[in-house]
């Protein structure tokens, strides 16, 4: 996933590997971001950001999003992506990427600990002419693995 | 994933979709164990639990396991899966996965909140024979994202 934050006009992008669904009802993310990265101080301050999710087209942009900080460098201008307006939140959508969710911190109570921010999704957006979005999932040390086919089986399950 | 748990002498799975790591070093898991579920009562009360990480051959089982609760039967022999001892739990692993975190309760402070677990992972076994493993990924309502290929790429990420 692709974090985006915004602070003072400046707007930034930070990889994350590490997060899951909690809740269908409010939605609910869980996002571990490290008090090493220069987006965790933002998004503890400004208490939202967007979760935007890349496909595999986009996987040398990622990588490159995580090789340096936005601390004083410009990843959207440097990168080529385009900045989209969110509705409810300060931080920009990455208009390249297959979804976007606008987030809202919900419980902080696990940052100091874990860096876990808890998160509510205010709003999801949707690229709807991308049929088979190839997701990619991060390994470690910049190996990926890319969604590959579906099956269904008959299911109880949500 | 797999959830096993035992109690009394008695051994349940659980399929789990929502689960982060959360750190390195120690590992640490973050998993969402509704409590709704069987499980979730057995893992609060034990502290332990072995997550296991099945691949595609194993897909079908996986849903039974989530179409019947282990409140009165035994999933293990109904599946035809097999009872490996852990070696630091007393939940057991499950021999067909591909991999086995044997796990412990690290703190239960989201618990009630949000049947959110954070375990620290105490021992994890691999498959080495199964070289490519095809991992699922639950979309919901019983679809799968099966692991597709693998990319690399320089990176400084860990």
């Amino acid at each position: 996933m692709l974090v985006t934050t915004a602070r003072e006009g400046r707007a930034n992008i930070m990889p994350m590997s590490w997060h899951t669904m909690m809740e269908f009802e409010p939605p609910i993310v869980g996002c571990v971001i490290s008090n090493r990265n220069y987006t965790f101080d933002i998004v503890k301050k400004t208490k939202n950001c967007v979760i935007n999710i890349p496909t595999v087209e986009l996987a040398k942009k990622v990588v490159a999003c995580g090789n340096i900080s936005g601390r004083d460098f410009d990843k959207f201008r440097a990168f080529g992506l385009t900045q989209v307006l969110a509705s409810l939140v300060a931080a920009p959508l990455i208009g390249e990427c297959y979804a976007n969710l606008e987030c809202r911190i919900m419980d902080a109570r696990m940052v100091a600990k874990y860096n876990l921010f808890i998160l509510e999704v205010l709003k999801a957006w949707i690229d709807p002419l991308m049929k088979t979005p190839r997701t990619i999932h991060h390994l470690g040390r910049g190996a990926f693995m890319v969604a590959g086919r579906k099956i269904k089986l008959p299911s109880k399950m949500r």
